[in-house]
């Protein structure tokens, strides 16, 4: 292989996040945080592969959607690269029923594509994080309690600040725009145009609902609805003392309610959740509870998570009907409006807890007390490279490593071993036998 | 959203490994033991975008890689997708040099692509598991002891049956090739030939030998090499004495020789490794300390873990000399091939450990119970559904959870919960409190 002295250019891809190892240590363990959590509530992993038939993929896709996934031709086949886990899962579901157990609870955490317009935060390649509970036939409706509690959970141990859960039902809105005489084709378009109020604004989106062919007091009535104000006992009250007829209406009420009563029922606390009727979420499939996560202090940040209840999650592919209730974490694009916002602390590029620094030609000794310290379990790695310890010690301070034990003629001889502190710079010697506790014990966690 | 009565095949494209729950919970506990071994060894993680452009990621590449390979253009890109792990790891490298510390060890797990032949067992989309040291101009040789020391503990721990590393150096062959006049050109044939004999046997690789040009005289050289027989000690003292002339050889014996102390050092036990100098890899770019993995029991498999020495990881972006080691596993053929051969045992759908299974309309006090018990950190899943005992307990039975509480009203008015052990069926009688230590401390490892 001869060099070549034409070096191609190395820049990633625009849309596309790559980290540094300090990022990406932060970025995996609110990965695994979000993972333990799901699984904490027994959900199970699944793995699907990114590529698919195209014409799977975009079974019930069009618009902006279809433009953005990544498409291509191999041999006799359309494929295309998965653009979320839902529909994957709708597949894997259908293709896979008989094998699994309902409700199925699954997790699935993995990348997925989106060839969206170039825009700072707007990635190509992001993360999704989701859970759903998929019922055959039928699903409990406590399911949908459940999936705010997780919620509560995963945020509490991100730790990322205090965070607040929007609830609402789109059954209220739909079925008073029944009771009002609205069809179903412009109730539809009616939830699309609330989902932006709070990008556009009330007035924005009363001029929206005129155009959508709303009569003044429709326009009214829906917006008498959207700022009902109160604890979440006393909005469940008004909406009860509202009047309005139909059975949707009454069904969402009552189906808020019990939400909210087995949310209470889990310990969820009261300041954790808001009834927010302004949420409608955009995607048609949402057919009961809806939820939207935000980031009480950043809420230019928009929802950081968010999902509801959908009637029939594979009516595509299979002739059995598939209740279901979810939740999608976009971990790419939160973490990158965390670190952008200085709420992330990058403070180590690697797992090594325990530095090996040998000053000595023969490396027995040195390689024997990394196998010590492996065997305990302890990260460990040994800087094999020449050098003055300076530049030792440099690389174990610049990698974040804790603990350095150095190894020379001197220590080998006395069996005594030098261990430094790199955080408080506090060195001391150490027999063998004794490094493992100094760490493990009495300094590690200090 | 109106239902559509033709449905689409949900069939998972050729080549494209897609698990059952119970299946995936093995594969993902596989892969989490390969990650923490990684880790334990201090290697940091990185991720790289699945898509890349052609030109970074095809710079080196040509044949029938480059034919395998998912290309597609999208605007003004021409796009592909990685068919592994070590382009972008030289791309990584080039384009992050200033802000990593070398020797850089990172580890990558992640789906690579390739187009192959639809062929039993092999992928288009499969998780490789890398890790490289790479060094910033120098690297020094005891890394090339580590690594095999990491194979080590991975599979000890992956607990799939008898291993045995094998190692050699590309600079034994080279170097007794050069010392018999064979052009350079013509000893990376010889030892492309070579890395066939284990396939096609060694008559086959003989004629290779003999059309390459090598003399009868020249082939039985090679083959006197590659037949050493003994025990480690014994192979390199053999070596030492063969007497072929040349720096290369004799560095290549005296780096097996060290490599050899310093795994001893590290504590492998001799019957894990051998050297074999059939080992040559196929790929050009090692060019030292080689290593192969075989499953003593299941030598059709081939190598599951192979890597090695190479000069310059990133010529073709960098100007940097970038001197690596490193392996990689090809998780999802490992995992199939063990499937296949009955080795892997599925148990349990999903990582519930206990499920709660209420009988009575009010829910307070199972999500009570279901709460506390995963604020103990047990994995806990409720049963929502209607429908009888019988029924749920078939539900957790399936997927292969181990205990189940039990709450009617009786369970309710006594304070007394039953706690079903799925495994054994022994019932017992608890207060709320004592439920947790019976599964914890009791009963659950027993």
């Amino acid at each position: 292989m001869s060099g070549n002295d034409k070096k191609i250019p190395t820049r990633v891809l625009t849309g596309f996040m790559e980290l540094l190892p300090e990022e990406q240590m932060v970025f995996n363990r609110m990965l695994d945080t979000i993972k333990e959590t799901y699984e904490l509530y027994g959900f199970s992993p699944i793995d699907t592969p990114v590529i698919e038939r195209t014409e799977v993929l975009l079974a019930n896709v069009g618009g902006e959607t279809a433009k953005q996934v990544y498409s291509f031709s191999r041999g006799k086949n359309d494929l295309s690269l998965r653009f979320d886990l839902t529909v994957p899962l709708a597949r894997y579901v259908s293709e896979n029923a008989g094998d699994l157990n309902f409700p199925f609870r699954r997790y699935h955490i993995g990348k997925v594509y989106r060839g969206e317009r170039a825009q700072k935060g707007r990635f190509r390649e992001f993360y999704q994080c989701d859970i759903d509970i998929i019922g055959n036939e039928t699903l409990s409706l406590i399911n949908d309690a459940e999936i705010p509690r997780v919620i509560y959970d995963v945020f509490s141990r991100l730790d990322i600040g205090k965070f607040l859960i929007r609830i609402s039902n789109r059954k209220l809105l739909m079925g008073l725009l029944g009771s009002l005489g609205v069809t179903e084709e412009s109730s539809v378009e009616v939830m699309r145009a609330v989902d932006k109020l709070e990008k556009v604004g009330k007035e924005e989106v009363k001029k929206m609902l005129a155009e959508i062919g709303l009569s003044g007091r429709d326009v009214e009535a829906v917006f008498e609805l959207l700022s009902i104000e109160g604890d979440t006992d006393s909005k469940l009250a008004t909406l009860r003392s509202l009047g309005v007829e139909g059975s949707t209406f009454e069904t969402g009420v009552s189906e808020l309610s019990e939400v909210v009563s087995s949310m209470r029922s889990l310990g969820m606390p009261e300041d954790s959740y808001i009834i927010d009727l302004t949420i409608a979420r955009g995607l048609d499939y949402y057919t009961g509870v809806v939820y939207e996560t935000e980031l009480v202090d950043r809420p230019e940040m928009g929802s950081v998570c968010s999902g509801g209840r959908y009637e029939n999650l594979a009516e595509n592919y299979s002739k059995r009907k598939l209740p279901g209730v979810g939740i999608s974490i976009g971990l790419t694009r939160l973490f990158y409006q965390l670190k952008e916002a200085g709420v992330l602390k990058f403070e180590s590029g690697s797992p090594t807890e325990i530095m090996v620094a040998p000053l000595l030609e023969d490396l027995s000794v040195p390689l024997e007390v990394a196998t010590m310290l492996r065997e305990a379990n302890l990260s460990t790695e040994v800087y094999f490279e020449g050098g003055k310890l300076d530049k030792k010690l440099t690389y174990a301070n610049r990698k974040g490593i804790p603990y350095v034990v150095i190894i020379g003629e001197d220590e080998v001889s006395s069996g005594l071993f030098t261990v430094k502190d790199m955080g408080s710079g506090e060195q001391v010697k150490l027999r063998k036998e004794q490094i493992l506790s100094y760490i493990k014990e009495g300094n590690r966690d200090a």
